[in-house]
């Protein structure tokens, strides 16, 4: 335990998160008499980094550093309403423009953001707003379809990127923008933004060190709330299976965090339409992904379209030591009790409120990026195990049957 | 049910709320046949508005809306790190300048926030400063005793105010600020943020309807985490007890506002200082107020200078029909079992993140209030009852007698 | 919600049950409209009935009852300390012999409570015990490969008998068992004690009446502690695969009950051999189920021979209205809160604490059909189908694919 | 740690409670450099035995030790549903006979508990029946105002005594029966029941060995459940406060025990009469006690004759190093979340549900008391002390005025 304090303190990083962010594992750690693999540790904690979200500049010290000129591509109704209502805030970013070619999207975020004084641009002006010389990094909201082309242009013209999950549609997509970045230096660093969420951050420290012992059964959950639009449904990965690749890849994304990148050997697809509609489309709102591994890790990733109790995202880890669960926080700390039982608020209602924090911190994450304090928490190899998990799922689902990696 | 969901669908403000704050006094609601006092509900559902802290512009409705013009008076510590900070994110509001005259609270603010191109001045300069026709308000966060004038000076110029507790340091103080607003017609906001804390509005909910019968018991717990710095310790409240006018203040207000501001028959005080320091200086560091009303409901506010394990801030209301409690968050939704029990983290260590999204909503509710489209959550005659209660408990420290209003 | 309170106060049985047990799903069943099935909610009320485990006489009126003549067949550690226990402390109940081949076991049995004036037999008094007609009925703890044996014995020279689970080791054995006690018309009950279990029950009342809408994810998690003895294991089911036929027996039991005995159409096996003595021995210890339905419910069951931070039984109910959690009790309910976080103590250690009171209650209820108040809640059609998901089960261990029933 | 384990090791009463009850302080220990007072810990983990409740014998190795011969005076309804049913079930106490003047508790008792072979006497058999040489204890469970002369002619005749609390309606009847027992060397256990409950104990471990430092603030509540009988309402302490000497005794007495017997300098009492008809007979029905410690402690003991949502026993113990807490359980560990909100089951309806362990542990005690291998957890001291304690809360109850001890 001294060993951990002294090296994280010597840290500047890892050091303010002692003062804010208070472990469940550090009990743990006091029992366990295994070295702490340094380079892990470093890792861990630097990328775990819970930042008090109160801090004025968003976990960045101001006063010796610059601000980043920043471009956005993509104005819709999550990218104003989440992500460029956080580029606002932190004052360490500098919004030059935003490119929509919606006039309904622009007009509004417009109104939403009171954004009369930033200019807008449609889809044909990027050229010339990438050629800027002073624009530092840009940001890739826009629909999937189109990531891989506006990330390649930015990196290309030596901008640093951040976009929203995937980077691309496909395993080749998402492989060619990463060796864009790696070919030109400039950091690409892609939206799963449940890795900044302090409370799956705790269980990801449970892993770390050995504190669960050898990890048997890992379960995650995640039913959405509420229902998408079937617009929505109807047009997302018409050809495959959009319960894995759209949602279930947020989850396989943890798995993939929360195993170091270990490869499963086999995956199996179990589904259904329960919703006539969803029948009709010919796409399943609920199942679940079975993924084994050669360590003798068994993983469940449960799924569903629609949670009528709120917005429900659950882990557990489970290991020869110890279990570990990241459990739904609720709307609010109340709990009524009358003469039929015992009451409390629902959990949060969607994926804003559940991650607002996360989706503020993902950014002052690229931010240190952008420093070179730290480097991006979601690499190329991980992406890329990530999508060859969706595929095989996918490939269970269309066969029935168990299938290899 | 049925009718009351009906009234709030029809008030705008009220609806919005509908989408995004299930309340657990709803189930109660279903049960009691009583009719809703309409004023009150109004009132009540209207200030509890538990806005989407993620909505963008910071729950006002941009689209049709203007600016308002403010300033600040006080860069310090807290102002600069919560306040200032929010007031940047709004983008309802345009800070025109901040108003210190420490040169160090100036460039810590200025660094923090990177504030560079806003203009700092001196309280020489406030007259001028106040004369500005087109400065729409001021909020108010230096050092108490220089409360009452800033907030009259502003007023009689035809600002509004929003003010950190108390807008005085005395009874007759609060009156005069108050009775300026009333007369110049200008708007004053006391800060008591926890009052925008969703936990504890829904303890408010439920005490409204009669949903948790007569009351017969509140306790009310505020323990402060990190102990405050023995500097502040000595220069507060010198004279009588600071543990009460410093710190209880906000759990009185809390007993004002859940008990519609019913006037206690009388107080007694309990306490003790622990700390040596404390001692010398002559100011407890723990104790509590027992509260007797005529409605036979009994109140205790327990205090302490420190909580060893984080900010710990409770209410439980007990009634003939229930029980409504405000627990504490904790800093994560994480539980770990191992082979000695169960673990979860800790409680958030301070106010700045125990209440960031309350010290948020309180400005959110300062700009409805500048609207016209709500009044002020927190009124004259509640500030004026918690200050009477204030003196008659300094007045039982000194006495050790029960004392009576 | 009225409507319902009334068919249930007509009831003597269910009647009782509203003194005792205040529901969680009652605050739900006010807000369905559905008519509540009669014949359902006579069953689910009478099986469920959480009998207040304070009653002297364990549930059952005495003043117009007689005394049961009891035997037992089997006094080994668990009959002795857990069932032996509880048969003598029903005052409804008359213990006549306890029969038991192992010196060593008598011998302890009687030490351990005092049993010094109850004769014990050896398995060859046994028909001559059978033959006594003032014995109403028998208890059979012995190895489960001479349960049916026993049984059909009992049954067959008239008395009623119940017995630890399963009633066979095979699907033949079973069928034979209840095929016995329908020709006999003698009581047959197969102790499945997670039935008795008030916290597993509350999962069952919220699927009856709708209440979680359709079923469509399911998970039950049995993970046994402390790790049984390696002479146990490696004796136990060596043919096939213990893990399932003895341990998550007890899950697929719950599966078939909490759907009505709905039948999967195809089981997938997951599991892993952790521990070198156990592959060795060739079982697994960790794995999993996974289950498929017509209706579109998905079921995993997982399952591990070790937890170390307590016995872990937890079922998780999702469906398209709600979702239906049965968590783990803790020892006590204490919390301790510190600089490092929050504890709580461990689950209960093992069975016999965790079922301390449905292990009473199962044998309440088998008085309840001895009087004829009462039908086994656990039936013929559901170990048939529990035996068969078994099976299932261990063909796909085998074959590492989804095997259809 | 290490020290701990051995020194338990040794002794074979707290050797069998490592292997049942892990208690959260044992994290705190760890942490803890203070030397462990040997007495202390002997004495607490003793006290505290937390014995699994399904041990065949209930706590007790019977292989060497013989019966004992025990009498109850008193069959009313909770010496027959509770205490009697415990004693029999108590395979190492031989009852031998009961004794109650009315015929309608002597019928009811023999039917409720079959306990036809039982002899039952009047109260004029009594020195026949004491003086009966193979009689080793007697239970007393008459209405109060008999406690101390029954105690007295039974210690007197050489037996043991085990009373339902208080031993005396007075201070000097309860230290004449303390002073025989003394003199008689015969036991006298009072039967303070919170004092075996396993989540209580789990409190009183934490304030052992300074784990929550110096003790600053202390709340004990009772809330009964269901609202007690007008009738007996009517005829408890006419003359005194009921509220206090029949309620919060308990609470008192968990006080005495949790500050191992520190005598407060000062209680103030706080009470009101709400329902109309306690009003009638004197009453109040709910209140609370303020109690100064010299060493800085406050302690609030709130009681409520009538608690809608269950019965409510709680205590929080804060000090200088954390804060422990013993909360209500629930029913079950079942939770259910629909559209509305989580629903949990309430809390146990009454105090034979709460404490059915406790109750039986209590007698476990008892009979450990009779082996000789332990001796009375409440001592004579601790008893005179709460009386005192009740006395002075009268005393401020009637003058309205903080009264000093």
């Amino acid at each position: 335990m001294a060993q951990i304090v002294k090296r994280v303190v010597q840290s500047p990083v890892c050091g303010s998160l002692l003062g804010t962010c208070h472990n469940v594992t550090g009990v743990i750690r006091g029992f366990n008499k295994e070295v702490f693999a340094s380079q892990i540790c470093r890792r861990s904690l630097k990328t775990c980094s819970v930042r008090s979200s109160s801090s004025a500049s968003g976990g960045n010290d101001l006063s010796t550093k610059r601000q980043y000129n920043v471009g956005v591509f993509g104005a819709g109704r999550i990218a104003s309403s989440v992500h460029i209502k956080n580029i606002l805030q932190k004052r360490r970013l500098n919004l030059k423009w935003v490119l929509d070619d919606s006039p309904t999207s622009v007009s509004s975020c417009k109104d939403l953001l009171n954004l009369h004084d930033t200019p807008f641009y449609s889809s044909e002006d990027r050229e010339q707003l990438l050629n800027d010389e002073s624009l530092d990094a840009v940001f890739v909201f826009t629909p999937t379809d189109t990531h891989a082309d506006y990330i390649c242009e930015s990196l290309s013209r030596g901008k640093a990127v951040m976009t929203e999950k995937p980077c691309g549609e496909t395993y080749s997509d998402i492989k060619r923008c990463y060796e864009l970045s790696e070919h030109t230096n400039k950091i690409l660093l892609t939206g799963f933004q449940r890795r900044f969420d302090s409370t799956f951050q705790e269980v990801f420290k449970a892993t770390r060190n050995n504190a669960l012992g050898n990890l048997r059964f890992m379960r995650v959950t995640g039913r959405d709330s509420p229902k998408p639009a079937y617009e929505f449904l109807r047009n997302t990965d018409t050809g495959g299976c959009s319960l894995i690749s759209d949602m279930a890849v947020h989850d396989i994304d943890m798995t993939v965090w929360l195993t170091s990148a270990e490869r499963p050997i086999s995956v199996y697809t179990m589904s259904h339409m329960h919703d006539p509609i969803m029948k009709e489309i010919g796409q399943p709102d609920s199942g679940l992904l079975a993924l084994k591994y050669e360590s003798g890790l068994n993983v469940i990733i449960d799924s569903d379209r629609e949670s009528p109790y709120g917005y429900d995202m659950r882990i557990e880890m489970f290991g020869s030591e110890g279990m570990a669960r990241a459990e739904n926080p609720r709307e609010t700390a109340a709990v009524i009790d009358v003469a039929d039982g015992g009451k409390c608020n629902r959990l949060f209602n969607s994926f804003p409120q559940r991650f607002e924090a996360a989706f503020s911190k993902e950014i002052d994450h690229f931010i240190d990026c952008l420093d070179g304090t730290d480097t991006p928490l979601i690499t190329k190899e991980e992406c890329l195990l990530s999508m060859e998990i969706v595929e095989k799922g996918v490939e269970s689902f269309r066969s029935g049957k168990v299938e290899y990696l």
